[in-house]
């Protein structure tokens, strides 16, 4: 069986801000899923591998219109404003930086919208390999309550998807946080 | 961050005959899995996986007692008789085959019992670090009536878990059949 010449996996993440801390950080299950991912798969074999970073940002505050742009370098963050850390840019320069240390390439960007939809779409568009998704790991009641990104991508993504689940010692007073 | 000094990343495979063909051969979706998994996970980095492949046998059959061996080599199958072949001992053959050919080590085994239990079972039992299902794809139509193994796994087993669909154009005539 061939691998095809010059060929890298690409792979996507959708990554989210921490819900628990007072100023911005990647949430428990992103820097899981980022960490997995690269602990599991990657290993060190980083130029065969190419990490796209998704984070859909949810509409609930002014509109932000310089969306469109892609992330690809730890340069690429040099002067954040605190408008950039409202965007969540803090957030793509936390997995650029640490691909950049790695050395495993990357491409980071925002779009903003419901994020199961949004993600979904972006497969749809990007065609990656493979989806990475972090979860909170709630039971069934939770996530009534909740909803789940990663069961609506596992279903609907055109991809194949792999959910990683957050272990239970890194789980915060209240689970439903992240 | 450090990859664990002499590792391997474990992936579990729960392999299937197929449904169709008069001799028996590895299902589609099977091979589709095994295929995605080497090229788009496994590549060139062969010395840093092993693959584990487990055939649940669904038990309608006269009883067979040596369940519990492990094949990890071609040699291991030089001499299957029809015996073997009924057991399935010709679907791990092909497998470690093709892994001995990549230079991937592996390990294969059978099990005896309901498919979808018994991968979580041995899920808990050698906490592989992923696991790779098969599945066809089927609608939510087709679903009701044949069931999915993958489904089950994606939700009960204590591992990530990658299911690998059936492409379109790889389908049988009866998108049931695999």
């Amino acid at each position: 069986m061939e691998i095809e010449e010059g060929s890298v996996t690409r792979i996507l993440m959708g990554v989210s801000e921490s819900t628990i801390k007072g100023y911005p950080h990647a949430s428990i299950s992103s820097r899981g899923a980022f960490d997995w991912t690269i602990q599991k798969i990657v290993r060190y074999n980083t130029s065969a591998f190419k990490l796209l970073f998704l984070h859909v940002q949810v509409p609930d505050e002014d509109g932000f219109d310089d969306m469109d742009s892609i992330y690809a370098s730890p340069e690429d963050f040099k002067s954040l404003t605190d408008r950039d850390r409202a965007k969540g840019l803090h957030l793509l320069a936390y997995f650029v930086t640490r691909c950049h240390e790695i050395g495993v390439s990357c491409e980071a960007w925002i779009k903003r919208g419901d994020p199961k939809e949004v993600i979904c779409h972006e497969v749809k568009r990007v065609q990656p390999d493979l989806l990475v998704v972090g979860s909170r790991g709630l039971g069934p009641f939770q996530r009534v309550f909740v909803g789940t990104v990663s069961e609506f991508c596992v279903k609907h993504a055109e991809c194949p998807v792999i959910t990683i689940k957050r272990s239970a010692d890194e789980a915060p007073q209240d689970p439903v946080d992240d």
